[in-house]
């Protein structure tokens, strides 16, 4: 099957918003085993429109479009479909009257504008919307079928959950995918990861993709249809040997999540001790409902002072060797576990940049540590010649990684690829 | 002047990549006085590409090729657009050179892959790229420039700027326009905006635009042609009278950003006492180069226990109000500037969601106070029943907002349109 898209609307054209939809649409449908073949872009022209959609017209067997079913004048997609079957608009009396019955649902009156909402070519097929007012419907021309859908995304996601799908399933029968894996990673580029991967054989029906989504890269394993079970467990069992430490989840969006549902699983507490990455592991942690359960507390320590007032890191400590060394992450996380009574804390305390590297710990020298009960372990990493946001996300997702390991009992010492450890001491 | 743009990848088409680098293209442009018309999206099989020229041939007077020059199989534009022509490839010695030089830089010697990047359709023009071994070119088929640039975002970025804006410029006079103000806004939606603005004419040759970046939505004015000065300032009066509040800088990135300049500027130093937003605010700051300035320490109290041991705010107002209240707020803020003996201190308490709303305080209730050596300002607002993520987005923008308006002298109770005041209080 020939899948096609045509994303509608100046603000998606002007670049005023950047085309998330399309992404989405591209991801939702290759992990149905469907390829997106080609998407363009136009404005809300009338004459435009008419000619994106002719352009598809016998070549593509489906095209999603995107976009213009609302009530403004500039919303032209119904009418531009009518003029190239050549049919006028019709009034869809059952749209109609869901509209009608939204409305006075939500105690409003419909105005004037939303009845052009129910106008579709004639001869067109209604497509429902169960929470928005703009319908989509499908029209057959030339071979090729159009699927219109609303811009709103909420309203565009239901919409190809619960009609595209199954109708894409009936109307053209594939080879459905039967699982999705997905496997996170970090400190592996994208070519080296598929370097490494290349070697293991996939068992038939297996496909293999990537998707960077920083500092993560995903690794995502489809089953295009039933797969032998052996031959599945033991390919996820040689890409967890080949890729080590640097898988960081299994079926996971992110590390924060991880350690999150472990902490809440383990009933521990933890307190961070943020200097270059400034709070950014704390606020990661919050972002998830229900972290006050375990996130005693979190000191963004960015000056020596409050290295000092807070954490208790003592001046020769920070004279003897600088903020960002092993003796005083140590004394940060030792600190702030003591003061806060945690069962964990860690600290980070590195070189962000643009400024402030040496010879001797350049741009991208990040130290780290963790301690518990057991005592304390401490690393330097260099994290590589980054921007000072990617250093930061980085540096973030290492500290709560050594969470995560802590509380699996893994050992803390791990080698994450391209993040090349420059010392480690356990106190 | 018809200007499109063909995007080329995989990772594009299939949404692995959000195609930011089609959204920036097109916003350039537009501040140019260009507009966008088309944009097709395709992946990188020869045949499709080679469609996808022609399909642009005659139409458009330039068409910007973005993606397909690297040094691997799969990148293939340079062969589609030989193809088109009806020409070989061939070898530029300039561009051979300039690569191994780069190598020889690099300490590193060229692969023969790379030799493929110096390959371009015979008869083609070169386009420098000063920090990557892609180079652009630019070819004519049928009536049209077509204008080839690597898919990296930097190296995108610079030859935009350095190459194809002069040559536009020199190739298709037009009307450049002579200036760009930005208007920073919070608390107004887009459609509100618009009709706070729509009675306020524009003086000739002046358009009005809209970019929604959140927490802000951003107000873009653009000259065309030159504006008669008195027209121009007598407008942006008229702008900054009927924005009030809701303006929160002008040819600004954010408020962080303001606020970072104005602490360094004024030579003053910050505490921050956040609960709901986590840390969010310091991170903000750290992510600018130079904060460790003035952000003495950021607190991250979460927890009652923390609010008490490190901000020192009182068991009894923590029963008899809560931990999202005025008099906790009011306290964290003090606590945080007396200990951390900052200039400034400004704290956030607030309920963020999903949970933990009640009809009294329901989720989006959020409590800010800044303290200041003239005392403490205090403000609860209702920021909206939005996600979690959103409302701490909001918050930690108000929350500086306040620094910054302290700063400047201006009245700390600001309105900001859909951000609801429902309490307030000066200690």
């Amino acid at each position: 099957m020939r899948f096609e898209m045509i994303c509608t609307g100046e603000e998606v054209l002007s670049g005023q918003i950047i085309d998330t939809n399309a992404a989405w649409v591209a991801q939702v449908l290759m992990d149905q085993g469907i390829e997106m073949q080609r998407r363009l872009t136009v404005g809300d022209r009338i004459d435009d429109l008419v000619a994106a959609f002719e352009s598809c017209a016998g070549r593509a067997d489906v095209v999603l479009v995107n976009g213009g079913l609302g009530p403004t004048a500039d919303d032209l997609s119904a009418e531009a479909m009518a003029r190239l079957l050549g049919v006028p608009l019709a009034l869809n009396s059952e749209w109609l009257e869901t509209m009608t019955a939204l409305f006075a649902s939500r105690g409003r009156t419909m105005s004037d504008k939303n009845r052009k909402q129910a106008m579709l070519p004639q001869g067109s097929v209604m497509v429902d919307n169960p929470i928005g007012t703009a319908c989509g419907f499908r029209a057959f021309y030339k071979g090729t079928w159009y699927f219109f859908t609303p811009g709103v995304p909420s309203e565009l996601k239901r919409m190809v959950h619960e009609q595209l799908l199954p109708w894409l399933a009936s109307t053209f029968p594939i080879d459905a995918p039967t699982g999705l894996h997905r496997l996170l990673t970090i400190g592996q580029g994208e070519s080296n990861l598929a370097q490494l991967l290349e070697p293991i054989p996939l068992p038939a029906g297996v496909t293999l993709g990537f998707r960077a989504s920083l500092p993560y890269i995903e690794i995502k394993l489809l089953q295009r249809h039933k797969v032998d079970a052996d031959d599945w467990q033991r390919l996820l069992i040689e890409y967890r040997k080949v890729l080590g430490d640097a898988l960081v989840g299994e079926n996971l969006k992110s590390v924060p999540e991880a350690v999150h549902q472990l902490l809440l699983q383990k009933g521990q507490t933890l307190a961070t001790a943020e200097s270059c990455t400034g709070g950014m592991v704390a606020s990661q942690l919050v972002d998830l409902a229900g972290s006050s359960a375990y996130l005693t507390a979190g000191l963004v320590t960015y000056s020596n002072e409050a290295k000092q007032s807070l954490l208790g890191v003592s001046t020769a400590t920070l004279d003897s060797f600088g903020a960002v060394s092993l003796e005083t992450v140590v004394e940060m996380a030792q600190g702030a576990r003591e003061r806060m009574g945690t069962d964990m804390a860690v600290s980070i305390s590195g070189i962000a940049g643009p400024e402030g590297g040496t010879e001797e710990k350049p741009v991208g020298t990040v130290c780290f540590a963790l301690a518990t009960q057991d005592g304390c372990y401490a690393q330097t990493l260099f994290l590589g010649a980054r921007s000072r946001n990617a250093i930061r996300l980085l540096a973030a997702t290492v500290a709560l990684d050594m969470v995560r390991r802590a509380l699996l009992g893994l050992p803390l010492c791990a080698e994450y690829g391209y993040l090349t450890r420059t010392d480690s001491r356990r106190v």
